[in-house]
């Protein structure tokens, strides 16, 4: 139920739930119709009902409202159809769709059911879009993100390269939330040299829930790639739980840190690159690549046998034989604080043996934190320092997860000696040498 | 170095970095040696050396300041040794030290050396200690919490029971921080209708780091211990960076969520119990237990063939196969999402045949998210379904780690049919029904 400011405004209106009503500002009109707020909504939030069945959730501070149609009557009348209207005089950029909850939309006749959009589908029922670029649309595939594998990052990563040299200036890619921050980090390092702003989105609710966010991302990560010099790999998702802005947070410094919030993916050991609102305001609260240092080019290998392990109390120190007699060539480690195995406690559960053999057979270990926060540091305690002279590499301040994508990228591309080297060597922005104070649950 | 108003009140006193100062408010006095800041210390804190070694933050916002000795004289003095004073009609609490960097200092004659406090020595150096409580020092071992298994769990149980078998209104356990939220969620389970306040407390900083936070974290826990009716496990530690207030995380619900920030530990979907100030100051923030509903009892049963897996893109299922072939009665998977593995893409990467057949051969399956913050939930997604068609059990709210830590200890203490009705109801504050807006990120 509407509390507030929002009943006081729909009460001194005579509105109610249903009404199809038009908001005023001096920048804007929009028009929808008023339906039911969710246990997240902000006081001084509406939500609204476009036609094309997108929720949009709105501030109504200092707005004028009008009354169009009442409940009933809006309720009998069929949906008028968007038109898109290519203006080739705006930035060309592309829209890559490869699936998940932002391609999908309520079947409202038949009702529950998702079935895909079509590209085309998408972009009519954004017309905004059309006035922010000269947007071509393409359909890669319909994946969701947890099913993904490397085969079709690699053909993400492949479409990014075509779309650039075809002429876009900005790419935008819809994919599931998921698994978006691997994602977002392996195109990272695929593709080098980067040219052109490349924004990662998708949405946390499909569009029968309390409000759908797919909507305002689509629309900021358009901003993004149409007007931004960010030559990087970024994720733009909302930025707080109300539709005010969105944040773009760098490809291998992001984590989806809530499973349904709008506002889930947040930068960790960074702070966003920009912030944008939908009509197109951008403020930047980062550095960032707005030169690419060579020529573009797509590195796409990947090592099939790296593993990723959360270490946890009285756990068996075998896992890490399990994988290298599997033969595995990488290891990324999830350490407790600032990268502990158990090491010199009970003989049984101490890793420091099979982690010593393993290195010793050539595989590489690296050290992670499954604190999130923060950086890894073998030199505080004794413990780590044995695990570091075991040859364990601290990772400094990487996410387990991109960590994780960059070892099985540089097996891919590089000997296994580089690899090595690499792995804590600052690449693509990934390992930031000093962590800020504003840095922590942002 | 220090700057705005630290550096004036130093510039207007003529007060320079190891000076020997006393600092007044009307409510209390403290004298120390001025130490140099960190980069982390904010504008209105100055750093405080104790004599007996630690350090301690101090907002100088109010405050008076004196000078006792300048810098050289008061090098060259030999250190006064404080006094323990018992005092028999305050509350009687325990202290039982188990390891970990609170029971580390440095030895300054020798530079760098960490020498293990006994528990006495840790007590004079908190002379504090002794007007909050008649505190009763026990020592129970000195081991790092990264490499403590099931056996030190089931000591700190047991030590927790004597204690308020003996008398004791209130338990403090110092321990090291790494695994300190893993070993709150067991004591959680089992110390069965505690009928006094539990309080884990370590530090993040040894005393050789800018500014320790062993102090005032030891003075909130135990005021927690003697005042509050707060019968459950929690984690008392830094609310922020800054040494204004402790919190109270209930012990099911806490998360170290940073490697090295003093305000590392977060409650994880849910709110802390109270905030605590060193003067005893008590607020209370969230519900909790203060009535137990039984006879206080001891449940210390863990099964040793749990495993807690995290799930990523591209990883190969069979490591379920693996844990399976092993012996293993439990995992518990840290999916992506809203609790999701691979299943409907590359039939090779699909965890769906492994975990069906896990099941039926009689393993508890249990699902987490690695957002860690929200709560899974089995029935949005098609790909969910058939997880949970396969005898996948959501366990709603908790963490990867408390639910690590539950089903451990249900299939150490209950049949496996009951182990598997239980893992999502919720039995000692674990799983909340609800998760309020203002949980995330706080």
């Amino acid at each position: 139920m509407y509390s507030g400011i929002v009943k006081r405004l729909m009460d001194d209106n005579d509105l109610k739930i249903g009404d199809y009503v038009r908001f005023k500002s001096n920048k804007f009109e929009i028009e929808g119709k008023i339906i039911q707020n969710s246990e997240f909504t902000k006081e001084n939030i509406i939500i609204l009902k476009y036609e094309n069945g997108y929720n949009l959730g709105l501030d109504v501070t200092g707005l004028m409202v009008e009354k169009i149609k009442r409940a009933d009557e809006a309720e009998t009348e069929s949906e008028a159809k968007a038109e898109i209207s290519i203006n080739k005089d705006l930035p060309k950029i592309s829209i890559i769709y490869t699936g998940g909850t932002i391609g999908s939309k309520v079947d409202y006749r038949t009702g529950g059911v998702y079935m895909l959009l079509k590209p085309e589908e998408l972009l009519s029922s954004v017309p905004e879009l059309s006035n922010i670029a000269d947007i071509k649309p393409r359909q890669l595939f319909s994946v969701a993100s947890e099913d993904m594998t490397f085969h079709e990052w690699r053909a993400i990563a492949k479409a990014i390269t075509e779309e650039i040299n075809n002429g876009s200036r900005g790419i935008v890619i819809t994919i599931g939330t998921d698994t978006m921050h691997y994602i977002s980090a392996a195109l990272s390092f695929m593709v080098q040299n980067l040219n052109v702003p490349v924004v990662l989105t998708g949405s946390q609710r499909s569009s029968d829930r309390g409000s759908s966010d797919a909507f305002m991302n689509l629309i900021c990560s358009a901003q993004i790639a149409a007007k931004s010099n960010v030559n990087e790999v970024g994720i733009c998702m909302h930025k707080s739980s109300s539709d005010d802005a969105c944040i773009f947070i760098r490809g291998t410094k992001a984590r989806k840190m809530n499973t349904s919030r709008r506002d889930a993916f947040r930068p960790i050991n960074d702070l966003p690159i920009a912030e944008v609102k939908m009509d197109g305001e951008i403020n930047y609260t980062n550095d960032y690549i707005n030169k690419p240092s060579g020529k573009l080019e797509l590195k796409d290998g990947f090592e099939e046998k790296v593993a990723l392990i959360k270490v946890f109390p009285n756990s068996d120190p075998d896992i890490i034989n399990y994988y290298v007699k599997k033969g595995y060539k990488g290891i990324i480690i999830e350490g407790t604080g600032l990268g502990h195995t158990p090491v010199s406690g009970d003989p049984e559960k101490s890793y420091l043996k099979n982690i010593k053999s393993a290195v010793d057979s050539g595989v590489i270990i690296g050290m992670t934190s499954q604190c999130i926060y923060g950086r890894v540091n073998s030199k505080v305690y004794t413990n780590l320092r044995l695990l570091s002279e075991a040859g364990v590499i601290y990772c400094e301040d990487m996410t387990p997860e991109t960590a994780y994508v960059k070892l099985a990228w540089l097996l891919g591309n590089y000997s296994s000696e580089d690899a090595k080297r690499l792995l804590n060597q600052n690449m693509v922005g990934e390992i930031r040498n000093r962590t800020l104070y504003d840095e922590f649950l942002i």
